[in-house]
């Protein structure tokens, strides 16, 4: 359909024939219907074609979405999309939107954090270890595994247990000192500078927890887990390679590390044989000098090339309106692209302009294979262009955004747009351990509801599947493959909800 | 430039040359310098040429706006764009580069309600005039005046001045039924329905105090009088022609209303006669029926007949996710299209999407000249090409958005899109009066500050005076003549600002 022909019709309707007024009404509504349809085939997913089977899923899914927006519409303080996610996170698990969302196989989670990936549950469960020691240390508290009577530290050091049997505040305490979780988000965190700080220092309280390799190992198994149980069956994880250490004091490598990795995956693969893997890109911190930076290039050429297929990548993370600028390391990045690193950075994670949201030309000159956020790239007009012409993905990451103050509404998020305009988008979690998300579905939910229009429908859900495989690093055989063992688990979602709905329907 | 070309030009460099490190190098630098600015190329403004003493303004204004910009990189607390209105509002007459846009010749204000036009000092100092009553009535206070031993009402009329003369508190209170300013934003106003209940009860409140003929006289008066200090020279006014009354008891017709504004626009134009003029849209609330509906048809053939040239269209106000969608009254649109109306329709102010927001669809059906709002149009596609295409202007009303619950930071509004990708764009200030804003300045430097690149300079504000021009609804004749005596008082303007920079350039 011509829009120009389109609507310059009805004008010219409206304009000369008033009096025909029945036939220019008539004309109206349905010039008005095939506008509105036409603006929509734009969308994320809108031209992917439901069989019958999926459209009677459909139904069920659109009925409980409208069910749910209408009531918004009604009543703002029902719409759970619109609020803060802590207000809301526990609504949004009583939601039958959020239900289909979390049995819908959805693909390949493609940007976390190796230290904020399990559910709060879980980290907080791993407090329970023995000879874990916790210890105040100004601000902060601080958690380390000690074999007893051997504390070097000057820190005032107790044994978890002993705190746990003389104060009964303690794990409400502990636990604030686990997430960025708080009742009243706007005052606790007036804006970004501020919840980065809190944002930052729970990666101080639990990196002695996580580094501990006995749970390093069970956190890395536990986080492929609970990915697997919300129906996601890939990942590419950004780590910023910790040593390790364990109670008899041996301390392992960043190379060690990213070999344990590769054993929890093959291990995690023995017991689940129908997940299809994890990748691992290299995202040590862009608060560091370029000496610091040389050796993360020495790094990546090491574990690149024990890991050849594991290591695909390197990326650059942290605040970014606080870190360096891409532009500050040029050559090392054209370093690490020769031994094979292909790019994911971060960049346009602000809301400044003309300023941090330049590594977005850096991210793109450099050839990045996706952008971590690149939530300001719609501000830049020739860049925004260019991702799409060359699908280079946007790793969308609603609920992080939202919480680290980017954006209040998620209605506002640019992300609004890209998916209206079909971009190249996948949806991300992030960090979910930090704010009590857990796998993809929350996001996933938040971006349905927040992001999308009401009419938006199980095909754009079914595109972000094929859009996280798709933008995915795996090569294209894999891909295929990875595509297939998907399609083959959305035909049982569509076959499950068919017989769980069958009296809805 | 190609864009194709210049980045797999660089990517190309990278991936083959990796010896020739050094000229990679080189290449890097200047190929992003000159996306950077092919980049910048879209944006409002930028294709506009300054003449050499332009470019010395503009150096001072960037000197200022740059200090502003990177003092809130370093201190986010210091950047008054990225924060509530209410908060900064006292701060902003203290920027150097308010200073420069107060004095700029900003050409038209294009949209403003004729009840919220004045400053809230003027509209303060209303309520000392003489007989002028107050009562409280429910959550209302009501003002309205009467001739001594003249009320009928059964309400608790108080005359202001025995009021004031027992309460010491009661300006404090006044004002605050003024306005809906406040300390603490977020907890006055915790979401958009309750800013909306608080905006339209000061409606309410100061209602009898502007139907007062010569108040409505004087009022008008010193709206155009505040845009005329602020350097704006002509305005096109919404207004929904209450009746107005005197003590004498007579009342004044809608048709008499209209009247007025043209005496006192005329008296206004004898004592300033560089005032170019305004026209009016007549503007009555979206909360309405059919029959209603009806007789605003009727009253517009009425106003159109009496004064064709002052009155140029009509549009539906009121909040528009509570109100009336314009699907309701098609049939009476096309009569007022044929009766000669323009359309300046309110539409997509909202942050619903695929509900209020479709209203954005009838806006263009129905052949707007130009779009109140359209805050939500990035979110169509096809809409946004065409009004781009059509040159179908958006009346950008950044302070409002905020204060009315849009938007939280300006950094995220939609027009930092519009504006980055060069649409037809004007800035407005809706109901300056409310928020205690005044012309059109504070609405400028909002939208300069925080809703532009740090870069963007003063081709953006000299873009947006003319388009303020070129989307007026004057005709060309006249429009050739607002821009004629625009351009003479922007010369005006350079030359002050040489005289007046002459030490800092």
């Amino acid at each position: 359909m011509n829009m120009n022909y389109q609507m310059w019709h009805v004008v010219c309707v409206l304009f000369t024939t008033s009096v025909l007024q029945g036939c220019v009404l008539a004309d109206y509504w349905s010039d008005r219907e095939d506008l509105i349809e036409n603006d929509r085939s734009y969308g994320l997913g809108a031209t992917l074609k439901l069989t019958e089977k999926e459209q009677r899923v459909n139904n069920v899914l659109m009925k409980y979405k409208l069910s749910e927006y209408d009531a918004g519409l009604e009543d703002l303080d029902t719409f759970l999309a619109a609020q803060h996610y802590f207000k809301v996170k526990d609504k949004i698990q009583y939601s039958k939107v959020f239900d289909i969302i979390k049995r819908i196989p959805k693909g390949a989670s493609l940007h976390s954090h190796d230290e904020a990936l399990v559910s709060e549950d879980y980290l907080f469960s791993l407090t329970f270890r023995d000879n874990l020691y916790g210890c105040i240390d100004g601000d902060d508290f601080k958690l380390y595994f000690f074999q007893k009577n051997n504390i070097s530290d000057s820190c005032n050091w107790k044994l978890l247990s002993d705190i746990r049997k003389s104060d009964v505040r303690f794990n409400r305490f502990l636990k604030t000192k686990l997430t960025i979780i708080t009742d009243d988000p706007e005052k606790s965190y007036p804006d970004i500078n501020k919840v980065w700080k809190t944002f930052q220092a729970i990666f101080k309280s639990i990196n002695g927890l996580i580094t501990y390799k006995p749970v390093f190992e069970d956190y890395f198994y536990m986080a492929l887990k609970e990915l697997y149980n919300d129906n996601i069956k890939y990942m590419e994880l950004r780590g910023f390679l910790p040593t390790l250490y364990d109670l008899e004091g041996n301390i392992y490598s960043q190379e060690e590390v990213v070999g344990i990795y590769s054993d929890v995956l093959k291990r995690f693969q023995r017991d689940f044989p129908d997940f299809f893997g994890a990748k691992f890109i290299y995202a040590p911190s862009r608060h560091c000098d370029n000496s610091t930076m040389d050796t993360f290039v020495e790094t990546f050429r090491k574990i690149k090339k024990l890991y050849p297929d594991f290591v695909v990548g390197f990326d650059l993370v942290g605040q970014e309106d606080m870190g360096q600028p891409l532009t500050a390391f040029v050559p090392q990045l054209i370093e690490l692209k020769n031994l094979g690193a292909k790019f994911f950075f971060h960049a346009g994670e602000t809301n400044w302009y003309g300023e941090t949201d330049l590594n977005l030309f850096d991210a793109i000159l450099l050839n990045s294979t996706r952008i971590g956020h690149g939530y300001s790239i719609l501000k830049h007009p020739l860049l925004s262009k260019y991702v799409k012409e060359q699908q280079i993905a946007l790793e969308i990451c609603p609920i992080s955004n939202q919480v680290l103050k980017l954006v209040t509404d998620l209605r506002n998020h640019p992300g609004n747009l890209l998916i209206a305009n079909g971009f190249p988008v996948v949806i991300a979690s992030d960090d979910p351990s930090f704010w009590g998300a857990k796998g993809l579905s929350d996001d996933w939910y938040m971006a349905f509801m927040g992001m999308t229009s009401r009419e938006t429908d199980l095909r754009f859900l079914k595109q972000l599947a094929i859009n996280s495989i798709v933008y995915s690093s795996l090569d294209s055989i894999q891909k295929n493959a990875a595509l297939s063992l998907w399609h083959n688990d959305w035909n049982v979602f569509i076959e499950n909800m068919l017989i769980r709905f069958r009296y809805r329907m």
